[in-house]
């Protein structure tokens, strides 16, 4: 464990990254090793490399904006739920066969750390105060029940919908215990795949590696799009192929309305003959922080909302639409070869992108900096940068309220996509169910209440002050329903003061007071 | 003064109002004088009139749902900003016609109480924080006052746009003392002409006039509808006709956004012939809370969100959008011939709508009393309630980021329609105007802040996240631009740091940490 007796010394010279071992007199044994460790698990020349072409592909495309190459995605590879109605049952049928053939695995991305959200645990782990308390992981999981039910009801044959998780160095055992501890939700053991994605050190601005302490390296997950690097060098591709997946789902952890392995998005795919599909929202505001698919120089990526300019941004076409209105929501089909051939062949090629971030470090003097502005780059790449490679891309278009609600803001923050509007958006969605289904809502003085409650964005609802400010409290456990289905033999006709609660053991209203 | 000898005791016993005098011998002579003025001002057979009229209609339309006679607003009435683009010049140029004429006059109901908000002074007196700190009434001042100097140019005739503005009991004076005291913010006190509308009591079910304490009786203003009993009985069509106007553009005071007299309105409206039209902003989400602009049994009306079912307001047409997307603002056109015929024929065959409302009131032994649930009703006409009587009725759908943001609720509510909102909105639609104009935000060291700053609402921005939260901080005096015309002089091919204000003094740049 001497540096310079095992030739780190050396190979840290010639990455010009000596000056990671700078307080290394300064420590512990236990520190020292722990050091030594980290530093024999990195290639520096490689790391060096990633430094070298990010830094080049960043300021190259700096100056130059996207948008005089930028066209709409054509209407040909576009469905839409809204509309394509006509078709969404036979794409659904086709999503089930699918998934009753276990041909179907889905890919959950929750590497993240929940930074913003204020906690330390994996957001997955998070329970938004649903009356369930369920958390992220447990709605996803149910959901992947559910699926597994309604396809084998379809075709009396078993089939199972495998999971694979890929979290990160700081969130992996924790993930692994939490599901160890749930009995994977009915999933069995077997089917929940784990698997980590890898790590990059934050550098300087001169592709000096940063200290986080005088023995320990700043260090972070390589971004989503480092799911193809962990799928091929964890065996994660190999077990998808022994098991007969041909067509996965990938999504992202935070999103409580996500439609996990939904059938009629993987119907579409499939019909469409695709080897890569995007699920999108409508961007209606042209200043929304969203990225939109689209194709650049005749090929699809994902143009970042910083990426463009306010008139690009606020083209319209014929219809009064926006152009570019295909809000990427981080939910994406693969087929199975496409994904190997990119493990295998593209991914590769691909150049980390450049975040700039403040980096807390340790300076010369050893001490510690929480700096007030950018000193540093993160390196990452994204889920969707292999778009480009697809043969046939489609993309599918569902609506906001009923599969995006992203939970990203603590609550004390600015009131977008907190717990509170991940909790209401998914109450307002079983809310929709109940009534679709022939159930209404009686008040605390048995009157009907309205199908809309009032949320104070009218213009014109003064005459309705003493409405409920908050969403009807009302959740459907997935083991009862996926998508609304098969809520007619409870609810219909019948009448429920809130809370009410649907899960597998029947129908309760919770008692203002209690619970 | 004696309610007796005077024949007040009698004309209350006939109509069923004793009550009122329970407590009259317990209130001192100035309370007595002031109940005894109270009560002599009202027509009791008038209001039982009200109160049997509207509960008999409020009861019958109870249990029969609009759903069935309604349809959407048919495309050859529609004009739209983003699906007419190459007819909207058309229209402005026609629009500040009629203004250089002095043929257009603006309508603004203040008259509500910012219950919801907080304070106890009018709204439009209320300050969202930009900085400038000025007031809704300022900043709607001010674009009359450019406008008329924009219809001025093109003309070279010095015109007028007089200014209507509708208070209630409890706003009239500090409203009027305001605008006095800012010497009527240039438009001339001539110009600017205040009215009052009316006030009705709160009933309980019985039909038993409420009172608020043992001397005094539980007022309200009678809706945004009042307008029209007003516009009649205090002279303000006689001071319209005596001025020649031959357009009126009613609005509220809420809307920070506001297009005060918007010329592409009023253009498009006398352009069609139209007796009535309405401005409408595109409802996108069935559950949204927003009345709908719609045909009911072949005549024009706003259909409130809590009068339909959650199946009708998620119908969609053949292109996707919602079929009933025609998002009332409060915001209209009338011509003045119309509106002679409303007040003259037409409202007195309204009946009042029923709100139920927590009334606080003093029971039968004299205790104040705050009720949990409703108690009482108050009766109110809405300034839609006219559709109906239009001959030829239009429907003009512009853009909700760019027109509509509403000031309702305070900030430490749930966030929607607040002075931060409003502040927020104003920002960024002056944020983008600079740059359509060709001007640059960098940040503060030096580097060009993208065109659209990040709001937490995205779903894959985590590589951004040491992006601000907060808009770009930019203002522009309405003196310097109505609509974001005249600005490339000002802003073209610079680069500025926030906070930006433009007004009639020049183009500002204030430092971070001043003002």
């Amino acid at each position: 464990m001497d540096p310079n007796t095992s030739g780190l010394e050396q190979k840290l010279a010639e990455a010009g990254q000596s000056h990671l071992l700078q307080f290394w007199k300064e420590l512990s044994p236990k520190e020292q090793q722990n050091l030594f460790q980290e530093l024999q698990g990195l290639d520096f020349q490689e790391i060096n490399g990633f430094f070298k072409n990010a830094m080049e592909t960043s300021s190259n495309s700096k100056h130059e904006k996207m948008d005089g190459r930028m066209e709409p995605v054509p209407r040909d590879v576009l469905g839409s739920v809204t509309r394509d109605r006509e078709s969404l049952k036979d794409w659904e049928v086709k999503g089930l066969d699918c998934i009753s053939q276990s041909k179907v695995a889905v890919l959950l991305l929750a590497g993240g750390q929940g930074t913003r959200l204020g906690v330390s645990y994996p957001k997955g782990m998070y329970n938004v105060g649903l009356p369930s308390h369920k958390t992220l992981f447990q709605i996803q999981a149910e959901r992947i029940v559910k699926l597994q039910q309604l396809a084998e009801q379809k075709t009396s044959v078993k089939c199972c919908i495998p999971w694979y998780i890929m979290t990160s160095g700081r969130t992996m055992d924790s993930t692994k215990d939490f599901f160890s501890q749930h009995q994977y939700f009915g999933l069995g053991k077997d089917n929940v795949v784990f698997f980590q994605q890898g790590m990059l050190p934050a550098m300087d601005y001169g592709g000096k590696i940063i200290l986080e302490n005088k023995g320990k390296l700043s260090m972070a997950p390589d971004g989503n799009g480092g799911l193809y690097r962990a799928l091929g060098n964890q065996g994660i591709l190999d077990d998808m192929q022994r098991r007969g997946v041909e067509f996965i789902h990938v999504y992202c952890v935070d999103n409580i309305l996500v439609k996990v392995a939904d059938p009629t998005f993987i119907g579409f795919c499939v019909q469409k003959g695709a080897d890569c599909g995007a699920k999108v929202v409508e961007k209606t505001n042209p200043t929304e922080a969203v990225g939109v698919v689209c194709k650049v120089d005749g090929l699809y990526q994902v143009v970042e909302y910083s990426e463009i300019t306010l008139a690009t941004a606020e083209k319209r076409s014929s219809d009064g639409r926006l152009m570019f209105n295909a809000g990427n929501v981080a939910n994406h089909f693969f087929s199975f070869s496409f994904l190997r051939d990119v493990v295998q062949k593209y991914e590769p090629q691909l150049q980390h992108h450049v975040a700039q971030k403040k980096i807390p470090c340790v300076n010369a003097e050893g001490q510690l900096i929480k700096p007030e502005k950018p000193n540093g780059i993160k390196m990452e790449k994204f889920v969707f940068d292999i778009f480009q490679f697809a043969k046939t891309f489609v993309v599918y278009e569902v609506l906001r309220e009923d599969e995006f609600s992203p939970l990203k803001n603590a609550d004390t923050q600015d009131g977008k996509d907190t717990p509170t509007t991940a909790r209401h958006a998914l109450m307002s969605l079983h809310h929709r169910w109940v009534l679709n289904a022939g159930g209404h809502f009686i008040d605390e003085n048995g009157r009907r209440v309205p199908a809309i409650p009032r949320d104070g964005a009218g213009g014109t609802d003064d005459n309705l002050k003493d409405g409920t400010d908050l969403p009807i409290k009302c959740e459907i456990s997935p083991l009862v329903s996926y998508a609304g289905e098969g809520l007619e033999a409870l609810v219909k006709g019948r009448e429920f003061q809130a809370t009410l609660m649907i899960d597998e053991r029947g129908v309760h209203e919770l008692v203002k007071n209690g619970v």
